[in-house]
């Protein structure tokens, strides 16, 4: 399979040039040691209390194949700045470190390392900007369609943002993180093919135009499939498109046949959702289901859901597809570690934290979450969990990748564990988050050492 | 070339199921006839004047090159819910129809339709999904990049965004508008690579960590590159790190070698850059430069302009590639005319235009934009250009692509001929748009017969 959407020839090049003039430099310098890199987010996207990890197994699988193709060569050659050793070099460079990673689905917070990489610097280094591309988006999907999920309290939820996702790699990981999150579907359907997913959809409105009356085109697709018809309500008028709907519903139920549900996309959905749930009553179609799409994130879903509007399957797309109230984090890729030597930056609010790390998560009694201390890799702690798994070893995964459903599982057990008030959807509170006293300690002589140092 | 990242046999599904449920219902009812489609923003993204017409080159290789695979139909097979005559037909769909477009980098306003598909109504459902996906961020993505580069007021710009862009085609999208806005440079290879566009960039804070001290690892990178050494001042302090440069400097001059800039990337940079100017001033390295970069944008770079900060370049990233204070617009893709009957929908909020389109600009006697007229597609005003040209005919692109200089330079074009206030950063002027007098009267007429047919 094809990851991210980049051709395999292709992913050496995916990386920021300066990824490859630091290369150049160590490459002469003769610096080989080991690095360790430290992914994290700094600060918490608003409204934000947890996150949610995604990514990882698009970086194990760009880092077990990445390679520069001759045609990469050729490439790097022309543009004239490298030389003939170095592009010899990296013709032969294969990711031969390890990874060390809080599993996909888990939940994380800030400051914590979601992803540590060690290996020479130049390949840890080179790694940067797929990581980072990838890691970052998908948390941020993962963690926007947790929320809806938490915020529709039980009601169905598919994806329907392809058309509005940052480019088709981003519509094919909104349906994967969504399906992570507690999605029953996506529109897309290549991402329904190439995750497993099963795939949705309705009508559009261009559907019902192109037929002289709404009504001719609902019975045009009821009768084409009978058994999963979806009926769009609002192209002329949400409440007379209930009404046609009414009349489909009795022609399917006469042979045979059940209406699944019908649509609103647009107007006030709380008070379209009850008229149209009373029409449906009234003719006796209580199963006949309402699917509300168009302009839906988590804060209109809590909305709707806790003034008690009868919708029984929701669709979301554009803001949920583009994280729109957070579309970006501060995530960052650290060396925190070169040659056995720990290492930070003491750049004006972007400072960082030294060394190998790990984090345990401890529980209450009642096996809840309670906090998190971000340690250095070697501490224990053996009443807290270490989150941060071996996933690759000499460049090559440890196991095979989790399945979704192993995935989404671990996500709904952790949020089930995780106290209400931080998974709410406006100003959530905080979970404790603190640094081990081992490493404060080597946080201020590093730190100490440096302001010497420069 | 591979386009928009997919793999040429994965087309046809990376569509939204609906298009083919549709599609299915379509050819039941031998529904074949030519339908238009129209693309069009609805309401200008917030502070936007303008909108910049972009992503048309890959609708078109999409279209080009549009079809199922066997691999494809095999799987939708396996869905269960397509009948084995709409799957034989799937097989051999080919874009046989024709697009008309603004091209790529001329300005565009609300309403006014971007691009138009007149094609056998199941080939032209199928490419919405794709469509709006691309020209929806391509857009978004060099308006934003445009309105940086008219911040800047001649100073350079660089784009640094691949590692928080959405995934990684957003990566290359980014790179792409942001050259057509105007940019110097990326800092993604691939997409220098793929778009010939310069590649650029400097060195990130771990290169200067895994050395022992800043001014080690300033002078192993310019030993390095002692023609393109730009030295990043803020890994522990950007005053003294800019004393360092100055020795670097010196050192580089003796060797008949310059330094060719100081990177700022944290802290206040309107008084950082009038410390680091005054002390590489002070040592007599005028030409040495100053580049910015780190949480930048239009509103940000408006506000160091404005207020003199000696910066002479720009490296923008993450609130650029997501477009930050507007990450979506409304992009829609409507049916407006079916078997030649001008169609439209009336839903709350989302009324449309009917019937195929041109958009006709007129210019004052100084040759400035003065206002745009939105017309049916046969009506003539010989004082307007017409906007939207044959792209496409019989499935197959009318000429090459445009090479991207050339966008460039259609863009840089229109923005000098729109006055000034409609380019304003914040609370632009509104662009006057009008509809001409047959199509609201078509608009009335088709409203009355749809309000009586329902």
């Amino acid at each position: 399979m094809e990851h991210s959407s980049l051709p395999r020839e292709d992913l050496g090049l995916f990386t920021d040039l300066y990824e490859l003039t630091m290369a150049q430099a160590f490459f002469r310098q003769g610096m080989s040691a080991q690095a360790t890199f430290s992914l994290f987010i700094r600060r918490n996207p608003p409204d934000r209390g947890y996150l949610v990890a995604a990514g990882l197994e698009d970086v194990l699988d760009y880092l077990a194949n990445l390679r520069f193709s001759a045609g990469s060569i050729d490439y790097l050659r022309d543009i004239g700045i490298f030389t003939r050793d170095f592009l010899d070099f990296l013709a032969g460079v294969r990711f031969t470190g390890s990874v060390r990673a809080v599993p996909e689905g888990r939940l994380f917070f800030a400051n914590e390392p979601v992803l540590e990489v060690t290996a020479p610097v130049i390949e840890a280094q080179l790694a940067e900007t797929f990581i980072i591309n990838q890691v970052n988006l998908q948390t941020l999907l993962a963690t926007k369609a947790a929320r809806c999920v938490w915020a529709a309290q039980g009601r169905g939820l598919s994806d329907f943002a392809s058309r509005r996702t940052h480019g088709t790699d981003a519509a094919l990981k909104m349906a994967r993180c969504s399906y992570i999150a507690g999605f029953q579907s996506t529109s897309n359907v290549l991402a329904a093919q190439r995750y497993g997913i099963p795939p949705a959809g309705t009508m559009a409105h261009s559907f019902i135009s192109s037929f002289t009356s709404e009504a001719e085109a609902f019975q045009a697709y009821a009768d084409t499939f009978p058994d999963r018809t979806i009926l769009l309500l609002d192209t002329y008028d949400t409440v007379e498109g209930a009404r046609n709907a009414v009349k489909i519903a009795k022609n399917l139920e006469h042979d045979g046949h059940r209406l699944v549900a019908v649509r609103l996309d647009s107007g006030d959905f709380e008070s379209l959702s009850r008229q149209v749930r009373e029409i449906l009553d009234d003719a006796g179609l209580d199963y006949v289901q309402i699917l509300a799409s168009g302009g839906l994130d988590e804060f209109e879903l809590d909305d709707l859901v806790q003034a008690g509007a009868p919708i029984d399957m929701f669709g979301v797309g554009t803001k949920v597809g583009v994280s729109a109230d957070a579309p970006w984090s501060d995530m960052a890729y650290k060396l925190v570690c070169y040659d056995g030597r720990p290492v930070m930056k003491l750049s004006t609010g972007k400072v960082s934290l030294p060394g190998a790390k790990q984090v345990f998560r401890v529980r209450d009694g009642q096996g809840r979450l309670s906090h998190d201390i971000i340690g250095l890799d070697h501490e224990s702690y053996p009443e807290g969990e270490a989150l941060l798994e071996q996933v690759m070893s000499g460049g090559a995964p440890t196991g095979p990748a989790a399945p979704l459903d192993l995935i989404k599982e671990r996500l709904a057990q952790d949020l089930q564990d995780l106290d209400a008030g931080i998974k709410r959807i406006r100003h959530p509170d905080e979970y404790p988050v603190s640094v081990s006293p081992a490493l404060e300690e080597l946080r201020v002589q590093v730190e100490q050492q440096l302001q010497t140092a420069q």
